[in-house]
């Protein structure tokens, strides 16, 4: 398997899944994916991040190519540490953007620095 | 919007939305998408189809390339008939196939004509 490229998985799988950076630190978890109704493209993981009981919760989404497949552990790694994932594009529950707007999606490109999406 | 290739979604909003033919027969609705991990794409999405309160329904993965969202109807749209649909590959609840299978992959997309996804 690991040497396939064919790696199918359920979008509801993916939800839920633990985030860590490389040096094992537990950064949060995947609660949704964004996609490209058209192109049909991942475009962001977005992550869950602090809060306690839903209250203070804030949602980081992350570019999908940030994030690799750890079999070991189970879960995503990204390479960055916690203060970087703080500090990236995020929002409150209750004020979810327009992910439909091209300003928001160059705006978490280029914090994550990477190619804006067209 | 109409005209922008700027058009994502969460993934979880696409889960639930109605799927229609041509001919504006209702076919059934998104339960789930299947995503390549490494490559993030949306491979396909899973139709749930007839079944009453759960039972004996059917769950029909269709390439994600053969729907096209109509902003008009609320809803994708297939062009298919229900017994094209009917007769294509589809598992029970509880007999979820291996996503990860290559086999399966290529059963599904010849079905629909398309090219075997690698």
């Amino acid at each position: 398997m690991e040497s396939s490229s064919f790696d199918n998985i359920r979008a509801s799988r993916v939800e839920g899944t633990e985030v860590y950076n490389r040096t094992g630190e537990h950064l949060g978890q995947i609660d949704d994916l964004v996609i490209g109704k058209r192109d049909g493209e991942v475009k962001y993981a977005i992550m869950s991040f602090g809060g306690f009981l839903g209250i203070g919760e804030e949602y980081h989404p992350v570019p999908w190519d940030t994030l690799t497949y750890d079999q070991q552990r189970g879960g995503y790694v990204v390479d960055m540490t916690s203060e970087q994932l703080r500090e990236a594009p995020h929002y409150e529950s209750q004020k979810e953007p327009d992910w439909a707007d091209p300003a928001y999606g160059r705006r978490i490109n280029e914090y994550y620095g990477i190619p804006p999406f067209v």
